[in-house]
C-alpha cells in the first residue's frame, strides 16, 4: 500500500515595508497543498500540477517542490521515491509567496513520511534552495513564514539565523492583487546598489519600531514604523494607483501599506477585521478607476504556517 | 529663602553598534549633577562648573545646562530667574553622553523646580536642543536614555518618536575609556555617506535582532546581533585595541562590544557582573600591551534614568 501525506502552506508576504529583505509574515486560508507518496521507484517526480495553468515545470531539477525534498534528502539520506502532486492555489508572480508555499508544503509533507526527523525551522534550509531555483535568489523572507507561521525575522543569512515574532492579536490583512503583469527582473533592476547614510538610518530606526510595535502589540507604532525608503520610492512606480491606495486606506483607519513581496500585490495592514474589509472595497474602487481589476484577500495574519492536513 | 533642587543624570551610551544613530542606553551611579536655584533676577545664569578642568562655558547661549532649561521656558514660559550649578562627574569628549547629562540633570531640576509641567518623555525635546549647540547636531540617543533610563529607540525625529525598551534582567556593561584623544570631527569625516544596499540589509537585520533580544532577554541573540556594518569599520580605526579588545573579551563569554558614541570609549556587554568585571581586567591589559591608560566602570544598564536627588 502506498503511504501518501498532503500539506498545506500558506501564502506570505516578504519585505514588509521597513523590513526589506528581512521580514514576512504568513496569510490564512490562502495558500497551496502539496501531497507526497513514497514509491519503490527510488528518486523524486512530479506527477501532478494543478491550477498553474501549464506554466510550472515537472523536471524534478526545476520545480521548487522537488528542489526543497531533495535537498532534504541530501542530508538526510534516502533510498526510496517520492512522488509529488501540487495543487497551487496561490497565482504565480503575484508576490505573495508563490514559490515559497510550494516548497514549504512539499517540505512538510515530506518531513511527515519521514518522521519529521527536521523541525519547521530546519526545513527552512531546505526551501531556501528551492527559492534559489525560483527567483534565482536564496530569499528566506516568504519560506520562513510560510513554514513558521506569523512575522519572521530572518537576521541573517551566513548562517541562516530565523525568529519568529509575536503576532499582536487582532492584526488583519488586506492583500490586494490588481491584473498587472510585472516583470520580476524589472521589479529588481529598478533598485538603487547604494543609498544615502541618511536614508538607512530611517529605514533603522522603522524596522526598530516595527519590532517593538509587535512585541508591545501598539497598533499606533505599527502604524508609525510602516514606512520604506529604501525599496519603495522605486518600485512604487511600477503599480499604478500604490499611492491614492495608500490615500484611501488612511483615511478609513488601517495601520499602513506596502508592496508584497516584489509586488504587484500590496499588503494593506489593519487594527480589525471591519476595516480589512473597508479597505478591500476601497480597494476595489480605487483601482477601478484606473481600469484595473484587482483580487482582495482578507486574513487575520496566520500564526501557525504550513501543516499536514 | 531661595528654593534649589539637585538631579543626577547619568552617562550613557549611544550607537549601540548596529543601533547607529537610533538606539542609546543608560549607565548607573557615573553621571552630572545639576542644582537648580530660583532667583528673583530674571534669566539663567551659570554660577558654578566643577570637575570640567575649565573647559565648558559660562556663557547661557552655550552652555548644555542653560540651553536646554531655555529651550523648556520658551515654550512654558517663566518670568523669574535660575542659577545654575554644574557638577561634572563625566569625562569630556569621552563618547559617554558628557553634555547629554548635563542637560537631562538640568532639565529635570528645572521642571520640578516648576512643579513638573512636563513628564520625561516631553523633556527630550528640549535636551535635543542642548544637543544641538554641544554636539552640531539635535541627536537623542545619549539625552533620551539619560532622561528616561534603560534602552531607549529615536524611531524618529520628525517629530521625535522615543520608544523606551526593556532591560533583561542580568545586563552589565562594561565601559573602557582609553586616554586617547579623539577629535570628534575627524572621527564624523570618516563616517561615509553612503553604503551599499547588502550592508544596509544587514544592518536592518542586526538591529531588529538586537530589538528582538531585548524584548526577549535572549542574550544569545543580543550577542549574535552586535554587529556594526556602518560606522565602526571606519571609526574603530582611530580607536588602536579595539580589534584586540573585541578578540579577548568573545574569550571569556562577553555579548560584544562596540564603540560608545563617537568613541574613544569602548562599551563591552556581559551576561553577568563577573564577566563584566573580567572584562575590565582584560580591557586593561589589553590596553596596557600598546601603551595606552583606561578607565573602566562597571555598571549593570540603568533603567532608572535621571532624577531628582
Amino acid at each position: 500500500m502506498k503511504k501518501s501525506i498532503r500539506a498545506f502552506a500558506p501564502a506570505t508576504v516578504a519585505n514588509v515595508s521597513c523590513g526589506f529583505d528581512i521580514l514576512g509574515f504568513a496569510i490564512d486560508e490562502l495558500g497551496d497543498q502539496v501531497e507526497v507518496t513514497l514509491s519503490d521507484e527510488p528518486g523524486l517526480r512530479v506527477v501532478l500540477i494543478e491550477g498553474d495553468g501549464g506554466r510550472l515545470p515537472y523536471e524534478a531539477e526545476k520545480n521548487t517542490c522537488t528542489v526543497a525534498i531533495q535537498a532534504m534528502l541530501d542530508q538526510h539520506g534516502f533510498d526510496g521515491g517520492m512522488e509529488i502532486s501540487l495543487y497551487k492555489g496561490l497565482p504565480l508572480g503575484s508576490g505573495m509567496g508563490s514559490s515559497a508555499a510550494s516548497a514549504a508544503a512539499a517540505l512538510i509533507a515530506a518531513n511527515a513520511l519521514l518522521g519529521e526527523p527536521y523541525d519547521k525551522k530546519e526545513l527552512v534550509n531546505f526551501a531556501v534552495e528551492a527559492e534559489r531555483i525560483a527567483c534565482g535568489a536564496a530569499h528566506a523572507d516568504n519560506v520562513a513564514p510560510s513554514l513558521l507561521g506569523g512575522f519572521v525575522l530572518i537576521r541573517d543569512y551566513h548562517p541562516l539565523d530565523v525568529i519568529k515574532l509575536p503576532v499582536p492579536k487582532g492584526l488583519f490583512c488586506t492583500l490586494l492583487h490588481p491584473h498587472l503583469e510585472l516583470n520580476t527582473s524589472d521589479s529588481r533592476s529598478v533598485l538603487k546598489k547604494q543609498l544615502s547614510l541618511k536614508d538607512a538610518t530611517i529605514q533603522s530606526g522603522n524596522i526598530a519600531g516595527l519590532i517593538s510595535g509587535l512585541y508591545q502589540s501598539d497598533f499606533n507604532l505599527i502604524s508609525r514604523s510602516l514606512k520604506d525608503v529604501i525599496a519603495e520610492p522605486t518600485r512604487a512606480l511600477l503599480i499604478p494607483g500604490f499611492y491614492e491606495l495608500r490615500l484611501a486606506i488612511q483615511r478609513i483607519g488601517a495601520l499602513g501599506s506596502g508592496i508584497s513581496g516584489s509586488g504587484p500585490t500590496i499588503f494593506v495592514l489593519s487594527p480589525s477585521r471591519k476595516v480589512a474589509e473597508e479597505v478591500a472595497t476601497v480597494g476595489q474602487e480605487v483601482f477601478a478607476q484606473i481600469g484595473l481589476e484587482v483580487d482582495a484577500f482578507i486574513s487575520e495574519v496566520n500564526d501557525k504556517g504550513a501543516y499536514v492536513i
